[in-house]
């Protein structure tokens, strides 16, 4: 948090506790509702609630909450009275609210739609119709557009007359029937002469979207073209919305943020959760049971190898490393491909390049690893064919495991399933069983050398 | 890759094939440049070569150049005469030409800088200077700003004449010594009356950042305030460039790829090497070896235990699903400390909170698989007591690794270091030897039921 946003924090945080309320009111007024709505975070919900109240511009309610987390949103929601929600969330565009409606509980969201004016609940319940994660889902329906027979004059004064709508920069043009048909930019519209009709001077390539194209789709759309904002079109290419950059940025950070958690077998749910603890539990719960599983089979391995291990102790010792290696190279290969997939770096077509790539980056890694551990095994129990076995056994499954890491990821994309959580438990399991195979045949090949 | 580029990267790997030259170059001047740069990460040295001197428009290659990975720009460069290189460099906004500058071989810009236009190579050479992670390294410098004290009609105007300046939707305002003022939208422009002067109708309060400010918290204000733009100023308050979002957006991605590679111990250098193993391998190996160091105090300290091994050898079979949990856990509580703190969702202050919550999450998940795995072991080796040791050793090492993530996470970030990379080593190494601590503690306590 910067300077300035821990002064602001630090002043509501005293005058709450003060009471001084009608200081604070004037400190929310001079504020930016963003900064507000950063220090919410850092208050208990019951500061939460006294600041919530004393904003009075419901247009600044609006921009606090909906730039609230849906956690610390919802959480906030359930201490306000239902008559101010509604109010609120009739001052948002439509489509923050219908993200804060869709992570209410559903009999409070039906309770607000009831409440709401009729034109304001049908055009959010045509909303929540769409898929959370598309571009109906993300889309603004407050969309500027100009009819293609207008003359620049007339547009010039659509555009001096339209309120506030979401920013105007580029200016979709349509035609009778609302079809998109081009695009003009406002700086575009002060350079020609103000006779001309519109469909004479707009761009005819518009870069669009339909309805259902999943958001990291748009987002890749947007950041590949550079473009601000990016229309959304139903099947028959009319006109219903608009994706606007400042979307894009969020579903960009939340679908980061989403891989990073599901590598880790935890889930972006649980931001929704805050601090209660089970419910976070049971999210993790399920990936942590399949490891689980995981190294109870490594486990069971190790007890058909009893025999050997009991007869040469000093193998013991490097069995943690050896597996935890594997699972180390097996890991980033993984999340290079994982992290490959998501920002279309690598697909189906190059996997083959970076399977090479990977194995010739394991084989060298497992070469000095294992002339590393090699010598360290050597050096500990004096026996140079121990030291032989756990180096060579090594290099070996680092090199296994850096090529499991590719294909446990794309096998798991081809079939389907998310390999961002599959592929962790997976690999980490696989490599443990191979590491062990690798170790204890080899050293049942040179036993005799080790007793 | 959709269909689309799909279908185009057929067609232009076809006419490569043919050698059908003019063909090939009707289909480059009809596609977007971001289309061609798109496909050119999946064709071959050699074609890339190839397609890239049938570029004639320089400010298409320009744009290809500019929208091509780090890594894939430099192979390509090598191929190219520097005369080409040096004509396509001028064609490109200054911090694109920077971004390509840095990434190549230091001979190479050298020459190129060498060859430049003075004007061309001062301002590019100016830009280096800045640190490349900071507004000052990210910023363009063609921005287009107003004099205070001119009307609105001349303000128009001199839109009018603008030329191909980076997008103007923000007008920056500044005074006779280039201090920025004050902002405008093109929209306001239109909408009061010609003679009215800038300084009367523009907004004040201005966001900006110093040239200095890391472009993780530059893209943070972009995210936090929804602006199109931020304008760069030096110590002064002078306007010296502006970064806008299409910036933000390659540095959110490039920032989250990071952490992403860095807590899987790889590196986001790694990108700039492409296929180049020996490269990569040397970036990752000081992550491995010092978790092979960590892995050797974990066998150093099991050879330790090796007597109450040897007496009880079904001891052994649950090492691998303890420290692994332990890791799993402890990886968990990291993970979401480290996101949260590069998405500003936690901070020093929320960080008690944080820990309470894991420590509680952690209690709860060590008390589900602890009773899972005793279930288990008992079963299995038809001993209660086994049961017993190996439950309660899972539970504690569960709830001592989630506590752990959250410590070693903070403890490097307030001690400096980048958590992402430091702490999945000490956190895996810290939970093995915690893990088998407790492990090897209970044990021994129940040592006589074990036998």
């Amino acid at each position: 948090m910067d300077q300035k946003l821990q002064m602001l924090l630090d002043t509501v945080k005293k005058l709450i506790r003060r009471g001084a309320f009608p200081h604070l009111t004037k400190v929310i007024v001079k504020s930016h509702p963003a900064d507000i709505a950063h220090i919410f975070r850092y208050l208990d919900l019951k500061d939460q609630r006294t600041l919530f109240n004393l904003i009075e511009n419901p247009e600044t309610a609006a921009y606090v909450l909906s730039e609230l987390d849906h956690g610390t949103g919802a959480q906030l929601l359930e201490q306000i009275d239902k008559q101010t929600i509604t109010e609120v969330l009739q001052e948002m565009p439509y489509d923050d609210a219908v993200d804060i409606i869709r992570n209410m509980p559903e009999e409070l969201a039906e309770e607000i739609l009831g409440i709401m004016q009729d034109e304001d609940s049908d055009e959010i319940e045509q909303l929540l119709l769409y898929d959370e994660d598309t571009a109906g889902g993300i889309m603004s329906t407050e969309i500027f557009s100009l009819n293609q027979d207008l003359t620049v004059q007339e547009a010039i004064e659509a555009v001096q007359q339209a309120g506030d709508v979401e920013m105007v920069f580029y200016l979709y043009v349509t035609d009778d029937d609302n079809h998109l048909v081009g695009v003009l930019s406002l700086r575009q519209l002060l350079t020609v002469s103000p006779a001309r009709l519109l469909k004479d001077i707009m761009v005819r390539e518009v870069i669009s979207v339909r309805t259902d194209v999943d958001q990291e789709e748009v987002a890749q759309l947007v950041a590949r073209y550079n473009i601000l904002g990016i229309p959304v079109v139903d099947d028959a290419n009319r006109l219903v919305g608009l994706v606007t950059v400042d979307d894009v940025i969020d579903v960009m950070r939340q679908e980061a943020t989403e891989d990073i958690y599901k590598m880790a077998g935890a889930s972006e749910e649980e931001l929704l959760y805050g601090y209660k603890a089970f419910k976070i539990a049971r999210l993790r719960l399920p990936w942590l049971v399949t490891n689980l599983f995981g190294g109870v089979i490594t486990g069971y391995l190790m007890w058909r190898f009893k025999a050997t291990l009991a007869e040469v102790l000093a193998l013991i010792t490097f069995i943690p490393v050896i597996t935890g290696m594997g699972g180390n190279v097996g890991g980033q290969s993984a999340t290079i491909v994982v992290r490959g997939f998501a920002t279309g770096r690598i697909d189906m077509s190059t996997l083959r390049q970076v399977f090479f790539r990977e194995l010739r980056v394991g084989m060298i890694m497992g070469a000095v690893c294992g002339l590393t551990i090699g010598v360290v095994a050597f050096g500990w129990h004096h026996n140079p064919y121990l030291g032989l076995v756990v180096g060579m056994a090594m290099a070996t499954a680092m090199t296994v495991a850096a090529t499991m890491g590719v294909m446990a990821t794309s096998f798991f994309k081809r079939i389907g399933i998310d390999p961002a959580i599959a592929s962790s438990p997976f690999v980490q399991t696989a490599n443990d069983i191979t590491g062990l195979l690798i170790y204890f045949g080899t050293a049942t090949l040179f036993l005799p050398h080790l007793r």
